[in-house]
């Protein structure tokens, strides 16, 4: 899943989007909360009106922002007051909070309220912010139980879409049901602790999801720990329910977390690393600012049949990223985002021929430079 | 013309110039000249196949750049040396130089080489300046004339195409014939004295070329006068040769100058205002950045119909504006660019049907807010 923080995967069209072929996109609760502000999104048919897309989109919870981006003021038992790092203003998240803002947001999949657990972490500390995201986990549910059917798109619900003579032209939107409902996620803690990551695995089955999510990871550990608590926590979570793997990773790390199972993943590298000049092609990273490309006719990537790689040199994209060009980031992202999906289709590929990703998972470990 | 200063316009793929119906980009000789270099762009075959552009571009000669953007050093009659606005490094631009520049970027229509003359200015500076513009016309064309199979896309000329495996994949740029050549235009100067102006003119002709510009307007000169200016040019120029107007300008003035005659214009206002959340629409201005627009379910503009306004709300542009999203600037962009080609079908179309442009121009003054 592509990150598109405040309601736009930074750079690209949504049409472009729909053109790579992807299917659902990852929106931040924490930004889209603090702008527009839900209520807005809420009054204006949620997110996928709202930016006119019409495939899946999942929302994270919020929780990892505030504890990463905000300044946190206090975390108590009942959620989080922190301060904006737009603003400074107050705010508070809970789990009720939070679903309250995922629901009015409207998006596909939602997520759990949980403490992401910092690492490294004293043992007690870890069994503490495990128990807190469990009952965090059954106050997120009990209150999206409660309060499902207010969906912007639910015409059950009591928000006023402003549909005048000249709203959105999109069919597609419109065909969203009142039927359809979201889906709540759980998310597993327990750090690096392969107990502790069992027992929150099964207890979070215990209060019961259409599907899980594995938090706390990509915090700073070690990637061989990443790694052994994936093992460690996925054969705890129901094989035929989603698994997702929240905040994961490189070309490398999706291949190998798929052939462990894993269902989703979503990450910043690639929209992130485009914008800052870095490609991911099939023969290794390629650092397009660098002079040695000033002259480079090839395409980024000559095994990739992206937009970009068929059109543009790596002469053309190393001199729009020297001379500050927003276009640099438009079509460094359009690769990468291409490079992802193609990394993806060629798992699914290798999953449907029986043979499981292992054989990607060879060549990956090869092509890295 | 839409302005492509350094081989982009700003934000938005060639794919969609395409699509937008665009017929000819213009180049800033100045910009280009100091990033990537003219070398570069020549050793890569020309500006075409480095921006992957497959259909007509038009440079500027530098001139006006030198004179406005960067720390002006001295002018003499050879020419001009100048500072670079980027690191402070000394060159220098003469008929000569700037012939060579645009030879070596390879544009399909490129400009004499002049002095932009200052608004206001004493008669006597004014007189100076344009005699000065005419030796320097004779200057270019002799130049042109002796060096115009040097382009880099000529079979003839000594540059090094590294053409190797890989080379960019677009078919349509491989099209371009050795034997077709460059176009060098004279530019008429005169400051705001009519009877200049029109030996300007008379004398431009005289020396030859195969179209004509209209330069020093735009330059802070009252918007009466450059309309009297352009009426008091324009009838000394061949009507059966392109008649270029220099900078110009709004929707309105685009109209109102077609109406007199004018040919060809190019101006930075519908890319730059778009970055700057500045929306022109058949309903007027809009400036999207404003607060009354965040909950504003319309399209940007109602009677369009390019591919933001069919699937984008101005809340939703109001959003990525406010949020520094460079998706903004990319669709605030597109869509300008679609109004300003939009208008221009429409005055041609007008044109056609035998009318003149001149009941447009009516529409226009009605439609001003």
């Amino acid at each position: 899943m592509p990150v598109g923080t405040v309601a736009s995967v930074k750079g690209v069209p949504q049409d472009v989007l729909e053109e790579l072929g992807i299917e659902i996109l990852l929106g931040n609760t924490y930004h889209l909360y603090l702008r527009p502000g839900v209520e807005q999104v809420r009054r204006l048919g949620g997110l996928h009106r709202f930016m006119s897309w019409p495939r899946a989109i999942l929302t994270d919870s919020g929780g990892f922002q505030v504890f990463s981006l905000s300044d946190l003021r206090k975390l108590t038992e009942e959620g989080v007051t922190f301060r904006s790092h737009l603003d400074g203003s107050s705010h508070f998240f809970s789990p009720e909070t939070a679903m309250e803002a995922q629901i009015g947001l409207g998006a596909d999949i939602i997520m759990a309220f949980d403490e992401c657990t910092e690492y490294p972490a004293e043992p007690e500390r870890v069994r503490e912010s495990m128990e807190l995201t469990l009952r965090w986990a059954e106050r997120s549910k009990r209150y999206f139980e409660e309060h499902k059917n207010e969906v912007p798109w639910n015409n059950n619900s009591n928000c006023q879409l402003h549909t005048g003579n000249s709203e959105i032209r999109n069919s597609k939107l419109e065909t969203r049901h009142s039927s359809e409902m979201q889906a709540l996620f759980g998310i597993v803690q327990g750090g690096s602790d392969f107990a502790l990551r069992k027992e929150s695995a099964e207890r979070t089955v215990e209060i019961g999801f259409p599907g899980y999510a594995i938090g706390g990871l990509s915090v700073g550990e070690p990637r061989h720990v990443t790694r052994e608590i994936v093992e460690a926590t996925i054969e705890h979570l129901p094989a035929d329910q989603p698994r997702y793997l929240m905040g994961v990773g490189t070309p490398e790390d999706i291949v190998e977390y798929a052939n462990l199972g894993i269902d989703m993943m979503d990450c910043v590298l690639p929209t992130r690393a485009a914008r800052h000049g870095l490609l991911f092609t099939s023969e290794g990273r390629i650092s397009i600012k660098q002079a040695q490309y000033a002259g480079d006719q090839n395409p980024p990537d000559p095994n990739c049949r992206c937009k970009v790689c068929s059109r543009y040199s790596r002469a053309y994209l190393r001199h729009l990223y020297a001379a500050n060009e927003i276009l640099a980031q438009t079509l460094n992202t359009i690769h990468n985002l291409s490079f992802y999906l193609d990394t993806m289709r060629a798992v699914r590929h290798s999953i449907s021929l029986g043979r499981g990703a292992r054989f990607l998972s060879e060549v990956w470990s090869q092509a890295k430079p």
